[in-house]
Formats: C-alpha cells, structure tokens, sequence
C-alpha cells in the first residue's frame, strides 16, 4: 500500500513518516500530497500563541484532553521557530504532552522551521494537510509568538486563540502592539496569579482600540489555569463559538481562500529564489550578476534590477 | 544641496531623514544611495544580540560610552524585530540611550522591520550604509534575538557580540541551540548575579563542541554589568581583537563579500515577490493562477509550478 493510502488508513508510523517528509519539503510526497488537495477534508484548526513562558504547550496539552474526552481525534503541530534563544519552554513541554502518546487518536509532532522564507507557514500547511487526509479533526497548531510567527499562525488557524498570563508589563507590551488584531479567543493562562483581573480589564480595554471593522467578533476571555486542566472546557467552548460564528456568516469559505492564496505567494516566493538556484534561466542570469557583485563592481540593487530585466518579469 | 551631500557634511536632520527613507523602502533614495555603493566608506560593523531580558540596549549604550570616550564618533541600529511579544525592553532602554542625544558624534537610530522576507536585514544595511556615508565608525547593529534575526545579525556584522545573563536555563537552552555559531565574542551581563561563574564554564564547555573549522578564532568572554558600565572597556578590547584576527588574515574582504551577496539574495527574493504583484508579464502569470487557487481549481503548489513553467524561469 502506499504511503498516501496508509495514512488514510490511520497508520500512525505512516503518518509520522510523512510528516518528516513534508518537514524536509520532500518534493515526490508533496507532489503525492498535492494530488489530493481538492479532496482533502477541512477539519478545524485552530492557533495558539503567546510569548514564552506563557504556558501554550501546557494549556495545548489540557486542550488536547479536553478534545478527548468529547470524543474527538486530535492532531497537533507544535512549531518550534527555531531560535538559539527562544526556544525555552519547548522540549519540556512537549515531553509533557506524551503523557497521550499511546492514545493513537491522538498525533502530536514538533517540527523546526529553519527556513527562511514562509518556513512555519509552508512546512506547516503540509503538516495539516497530512493529519487532515488521516482525519484528525481538530487539528491544533501550536507556536512561540515572536517575530514573525504570530501573524504565520493567525494564517493558517480558523481559530487563534492568544495565551496571556498575569505579569509586570506583559499585558500592555501585548495590546500596545496590536495582538487584538489576531486574537480570536484570548486564554488568561496561569489564572490564579495576582494580577489576572488587571490583566483582563487591559485586554478588553485593548479590544476597544480595534478598528470597527473588526469588531463583528467579540474575543472571549477565557481564564485557565492549564496546570490543572482548568478551564480547558470553557476554552473549548468559546474556541467552538467562533467556529460556530465563522460558519453561520459564511466567512468560512473566505478563511480558506485566504489562505490558499497566502500559501500560493509563499511557495512562489520559495520557488521563485529556488530557481536562481536551479539549472535554468534564471540561474544563468543570476550567476553572472553575482559575480558581479562579489567583484564589487556592480552593488546588490543595481544587480538585482538587471536581473528583473533580463528575466523580462 | 541634495540630502545625500547633506549627509556626507554629517546633518543630523538630513541623516535622520535618510533613515526614514530606506526605512520605507523609498525606491528613488534607494537608487541615490545605490549610485554611492562602491564608494562607501568600509566603517567597522558590530552586532549585539542576544535573548530579551539580557541588557543588549544597556550594554550598547555602555559600549557606545567607550568608544566616545575613545573619541570615536559611533552610530547605533537598533533593531526591533516587531512581535507583538518580543518588544519587551527596547522602549525604555532605547530611551535610555538619548543619554547621547545630544552628542553630535553619536547617532542612534530605532528601526521596525515588520518585512516579512529579509526585512532586518535589507533595512539595515541601507541604514548602516547611511551611517557610512555619514562618517560613522563603528556602526553597532543591535536587536534581540528571536527568529531569524539572529543569523541576520551575525550576516550584517563584522564582528558580533553573543549577550548572556545568568539564570536558570538560559544558558544550556543557548548553547545547545548552537548559539557558538554565531558568537564572535560573548558577554556575561549582569555578572554580579549569581550563576555568572557556571555560565561562562557551560559557554567555554560549548566553544569545545564546534566544529574543527570554527576554530581559528576562539571567542573571548567578557564578563560586563551593563547598568554601571562594568566591563565596557574590556568589551571593546575583545571586538578589537576579532577586528585585528579579520584582518591580519585577510578575511574581511570575504567576509564583505559574503555580505553582498547574502544582500543580492534577500534583495531579490523581494523583488521577485514584488514582481508577482508588479505591471509585467509575472504579474499576468501570477493573476491567473491566484484565480484558480481561489476557486479551488488548482492547488498553490500546483499553480507555482504552472508559474515557473509560464515565465520559463
């Protein structure tokens, strides 16, 4: 059987197989995959983000259980951006979410995303699509909120949910830099630290601040305390009303063409450096200007006009 | 006089001017900077990173003391790499810098880099090719090191500065991400804290686990508190050293033409995206494929293919 049909049959060593393959960008599978894409299911998916430290991978985990427990089979990614510095929290709390590793109704995989270009976005549309074709449904992606990844996650969940948690300065560094603009759910984690209230009253203060035309949705609050699987129910719940709003206004189908069309200028853009790369046109073109610009006889800029130019883009 | 004239007579205004400019991405400043390339002057680049919380935009400021103490007139990037989370300190501390404001030898600039490919670093290379013109040397290149801007940072510098601060974890977590990669010289900030000590061995530990090339410069650490100008001295005295390593051994044209062509790369992969969005027959291609994606007819990996094919790259 192959690979493909294996994982449409649940085998869980051909799914983790095809996940590393779709995390080294393995060009036959994705090719294999890509042949599915107009029948692929839609399961839901859902975003957490959140600085570090903020619990995301605890409050994922207590998430995960509550899923479980209303009989779902729950796929999860958990995008490690990769960063000498950021990435703390990470193994720890990955390790902690083996504690569903023998449940074969559930798949977690951490994957790295070191590329440059739309790495987490890429790699992890292929991830989904993967745990989509062996009918995971949720499928929760989880990422570290630094640099770009927030906005990447924002992308590619129909549901982000930001995690917050009580802590001098946090909660007005987070509002101050527009986290209202892709927060769906706000998840107050660690919920029982002094501080929780204040912290709630600055987010709905920031909701405020948001432009009209993004008010349509009102952003629950949820308090958690993820340690002890507190509030994971009510988080399910408010993570379910958002579907429940995306769906009942036909802005679903508007979630997904979005994306479609971030994915397609993602790839283009890895496809289009790639080829500079390759073995045709643009190589060629591309060779003789670097060197160019090695010799320092033309700068960067100049080279790269020239290089539209010849291309005739 | 025209603004680039204006910034070699070292105008404050006109520099500050400038920089808002390539920040912007203004193409006709853009190409009247572009036209100065190969006459720029080579002022020594040193980048300061290292993870949120390590007193990086403290340690600068005391670094930028001594270099003025030298007589050295110095221009300062400061990096925010533009998370809604990662923002932490720079406000304050950047503030805290305009304790030389009113040096006319210091510049000291804030730059956002909310790009999404290559933005830290096409940004700031214009920058620090302003600060050149403008008679700078060193220029400091400052950010946090989350994401990919770290590997930007060690791109952009002549030399950079790892910053660590002991506390639990920290250090094993940086060290086992392969931050000795980067790391031309490590400070140990806030070295009066406890912990200092088993840093700097777990730093030396980790110096012995890179690669037999990586050898040929051994990092010195630097223990600094930043706040008291502690070590800010010793500090220059280790970037010194790495200057003269560079160049008593003929690596700094390398390592200037390494840069240019990282800046060729990122440069155009962004005017290759561009291109798709442009009036040419890449935006033509690119139009009709984004409408089948949109409809569902074709796949994004799909369509890029029928795009590479379309423009015969």
């Amino acid at each position: 059987m192959d690979l493909l049909s294996r994982i449409k049959a649940r085998e869980t060593r051909a799914i983790a197989r095809a996940l590393t393959l779709v995390e080294n960008g393995d060009d036959a599978f994705c090719a294999a995959l890509d042949a599915e894409y107009t029948n692929l299911p839609h399961p839901e998916r859902i975003g957490i983000t959140g600085p570090p430290g903020s619990g995301k991978s605890t409050l994922t985990s207590a998430l995960l259980s509550e899923y479980r427990r209303q009989g779902k089979r729950v796929g999860v990614v958990a995008v490690d951006p990769s960063s000498p510095f950021s990435g703390g929290a990470l193994l720890g709390d990955r390790l902690r979410m083996t504690a569903h590793s023998l449940d074969a109704d559930v798949f977690v995989r951490s994957m790295a995303s070191r590329g440059r270009f739309g790495g987490l976005a890429i790699g992890s549309e292929d991830a989904c699509d993967v745990l989509a074709l062996a009918g995971f449904d949720p499928i929760i992606v989880e990422t570290v909120g630094v640099g770009q990844s927030e906005v990447d996650i924002a992308r590619l969940a129909d549901t982000t949910v930001v995690v917050l948690t009580p802590s001098a300065g946090d909660s007005v560094q987070a509002l101050k830099a527009g986290i209202m603009e892709i927060a769906e759910v706000v998840a107050i984690n660690k919920a029982d630290r002094e501080g929780a209230e204040r912290l709630e009253e600055d987010v709905k203060e920031g909701m405020e601040l948001r432009p009209e035309s993004a008010r349509a949705w009102n952003p629950p609050i949820v308090r958690t305390v993820a340690t002890q699987g507190q509030g994971a129910s009510e988080l399910a719940a408010a993570i379910a009303q958002h579907r429940t709003f995306l769906g009942s206004n036909g802005l679903l189908a508007g979630v997904r063409q979005k994306r479609a069309e971030s994915r397609l200028t993602d790839l283009a853009g890895a496809a289009l450096l790639d080829a500079l790369k390759g073995q045709g046109r643009a190589n060629t073109a591309f060779e003789g200007l670097r060197g160019q610009v090695r010799a320092r006889q033309l700068s960067p800029r100049a080279a790269v006009k020239a290089l539209l130019q010849q291309l005739a883009l």
